[in-house]
């Protein structure tokens, strides 16, 4: 039996990684004449609609083949994905944590992206990689580094790149749009942002809040938000960057927490019922910013 | 005679590039026995200092070759390097603009930075680069193109930066220091701008100021001002951002244009009696800040 058909399942909350290996890889396939879609996700935000938007499948796609990409379990699949449990073909990933959840499993938890995996499985597929999944590809390996900026990025990784660009990815045209590019509202977020950070423990804390005003009022959607935790441990001196967001309601919070190697996210998450790694991690509290900031303080004075 | 005795001349107001190539070259003579400075830049900053504090020249320091480094023009040379005009041995570069002042040049004005050029000088020199000159051209190469997000990023630049890494640059100490590292005055100067900005003909144009007094009350030094002009170019829609700066006096302000290909931010600064490229160009004026906004408004009227 000939089998033709492929779905791509990415996962929930896609970034640019999942979203542009699934387009690389469904465009490949295409190109060798087989038929190729990706589920829906409905997650997708506008900042990688655009390259996902032909591959979609149609609700009566009936695949062959079913692979999960970028994905280190089930449990990371979006919600209309269940329908796929126990019956996934294949997964493409580059999580040491991938629960290996199918029988075939193709795994490098050393590369910095999934995109580095399947540039070399298009390499497999044909010699000639297109200027499509080359472009798809960039947008995997670029943005899950920051523009090559994140401490995951390697010599691989630029390698990659560049013989992508080679292939002919339109880097100066994504990076405008991806990494030189915000949304005013984001900008009035960061200034609202940057305004309202304060320092404790010698500035070695620095600690924002995201209060619902602001996303209102600055116009913010969920791609604003996107790293933006990031930027109170991006100050000089800061050991351990603290974000606040309130989320439905003033009681309801998450903080998410990025520290230099001395100090561990994911233990001072922990104390509120979160968890995550040594440089990040996170939690969701029910509890008022105010209140989160007192406790945190108390809870940061042991490890300072 | 044997010519043992280099010195390297930087670029007035030196970047990562000039800085990056002037000190791999020096450090990679030093390897194969050579005697190497670089002359003293009176303009460096302390985001580059440390790349080149190893090896300026002390006053009496007599060289026997003078190597121009990253600089189109003697009228580029800082101040104290007068006294080798006309006595400069080798200019190396990358600025198609170059005025072949002296009679060696070696210049590729097709490659982004010219960390790239020195890269391919010191492989000539030994097989072998050692990690101290791959850091430093890792500085020059990622400094030039925005970490590799700027469109003068080539598939070579990616490709020698991965080589870089290979030969032990520590980019991943070097992109957290250079990229994702911002000074605590440069968070309150860029939440004071992006409270500032406004917007012109329909969002196609944004203008952001920044005020004395913005400089002031954040503590802003000149490495604050690194690329600060590039924020109104990088809001989505907009076509030409624009920063009014003022400089010594409410009267002497400092503008500059970018703009996307549509547009000309030179004949924009032309007005002014300023100048530049099409995509990025500044002028001197001596008005305030509300009558260059209020010209700048009646020049843009002609071409919006």
């Amino acid at each position: 039996m000939q089998r033709d058909n492929f779905l791509f399942i990415t996962h929930r909350r896609p970034d640019g990684d999942t979203i542009g290996c699934a387009s690389a890889l469904s465009q490949a396939l295409r190109e060798q004449g087989k038929t190729a879609y990706m589920l829906f996700n409905p997650d997708i935000t506008p900042r990688y609609a655009e390259f996902a938007e032909d591959y979609w499948a149609a609700d009566e796609y009936v695949p062959d083949y079913i692979i999960a990409v970028d994905t280190a379990s089930c449990q990371l699949f979006p919600t209309n994905a269940d329908q796929y449990r126990g019956k996934i073909s294949m997964c493409i990933d580059h999580h040491a944590s991938n629960t290996l959840f199918c029988e075939l499993v193709c795994l490098d938890g050393e590369v910095a992206t999934c995109g580095e995996i399947v540039y070399e499985i298009l390499l497999a597929i044909s010699s000639n990689i297109s200027a499509i999944s080359a472009e798809r590809l960039y947008v995997a390996i670029s943005t899950d580094t920051g523009c090559f900026a994140f401490g995951n990025t390697t010599a691989n990784t630029l390698r990659v790149a560049s013989l992508l660009i080679e292939a002919g990815a339109p880097h100066k045209l994504l990076n405008k749009n991806l990494f030189r590019t915000k949304r005013r509202s984001r900008i009035e977020l960061e200034s609202m942002l940057d305004a309202c950070i304060d320092y404790h423990f010698d500035g070695k804390v620095a600690i924002a809040t995201i209060t619902r005003d602001m996303i209102e009022s600055s116009g913010a959607i969920e791609d604003d938000l996107d790293d933006i935790a990031a930027i109170p441990g991006s100050i000089e001196g800061v050991y351990i960057g603290i974000t606040i967001r309130e989320m439905s309601s003033v009681q309801d919070c998450k903080i998410s927490v990025r520290s230099l190697p001395q100090y561990n996210s994911g233990a001072i998450c922990a104390h509120f019922g979160g968890g995550g790694h040594r440089a990040a991690a996170g939690a969701s509290i029910a509890k008022t910013v105010g209140e989160i900031k007192e406790e945190l303080l108390v809870v940061l004075a042991d490890v300072m």
